[in-house]
């Protein structure tokens, strides 16, 4: 079993923007931090969702098109070919409260409001490598 | 685009009482704590619920009559008008194992057992403006 | 009201192996990075689930036995009679999108990924003791 250590770091707040894509959003948010490795959380609400369910070496996208809060997006940040690269999941709900999730993908757009956390991982550059079987980027196990 | 860095400070743990306004019970212990920036998690159960879904500049309330878990509640802290002002979202599910959700509106009454982990921005007071369009207090993006 | 602070410690990111039980696989790796005391957030994929619902002194578990996503799983570490305990709640959806939560139970089987973020108090060593009225293991009110 490996795990991967750090010293925390800073903690970074931002609201991002009407019509923003989230997944895009928050990836450029963990740039201008120069962020590479860490975890978020995130609540806001969307115009529209695209979820994703993995299966067979790929995301199924599930599509909402109308507007739902974002009561939950979580995930993480590690380095992908050398780039910042976010994994999260997300959980809306709609105007009866009913409530959806699935693998963040792009194609959810910010209503007026997203609110970012972000936190640091200080010392660590954590890689994610190509997993042949499953066509995923992963993390060491 | 703006972000808001700090760095991370302590960690708080708390139990809420059973009976407890959820909302409320955060709040007092953000100010219990003296943190007025920062992010928390908590899970626990509730009484009943009461989620806000926003729409034409107000959230119309979602309640829930019976006994949920509370699956995730997540959200940040920031300074409304010299006050730490709390904005959570909340996700519920109940004995059928459904979930709810919805932006946490006063009215989530604690049963018998909730775990809030608090953590503090050590150097931040980030703000809350009103914005006259949505006429919420929201962060500067 | 009482509150427990602490310093924050490391954050520790690991990968679960495909077939492990979730609930045992997040308190291996808080004993192995020898954390007592904190939280994590996950995300991850499921072969199956087990939720549970707590009334009446016990869990009624919810069995879901087809493939989901791990939308959030979200909790804390403390100690239990001398041990780290985890204790978690857990959203999943499944291909439709849908989405299911409850107590984080044993029997949740990790699929293909699972990624865990934990977080450490540094100093503090948070207990929980048995409660007699509801016969779970809580933090002091």
């Amino acid at each position: 079993m490996k795990i991967h250590e750090s010293k925390i770091g800073r903690v970074v707040f931002a609201r991002l923007s009407e019509g923003e894509d989230l997944l895009e959003a928050i990836t450029l948010r963990a740039e201008q931090a120069k962020i590479t490795t860490g975890f978020f959380i995130l609540i806001g609400a969307l115009k529209k969702a695209k979820l994703g369910f993995y299966r067979e070496q790929e995301y199924k996208p599930i599509e909402i098109s109308e507007p739902v809060e974002i009561i939950s997006c979580i995930g993480n940040i590690s380095v992908k070919e050398g780039e910042p690269m976010i994994h999260a999941h997300i959980s809306v709900s709609n105007d009866k409260g009913e409530a959806f999730g699935g693998h963040l993908l792009s194609g959810c757009v910010v209503s007026v409001n997203a609110e970012l956390v972000l936190v640091e991982a200080a010392d660590l550059r954590l890689q994610r490598q190509l997993d042949e079987k499953t066509q995923l980027h992963l993390w060491d196990v």
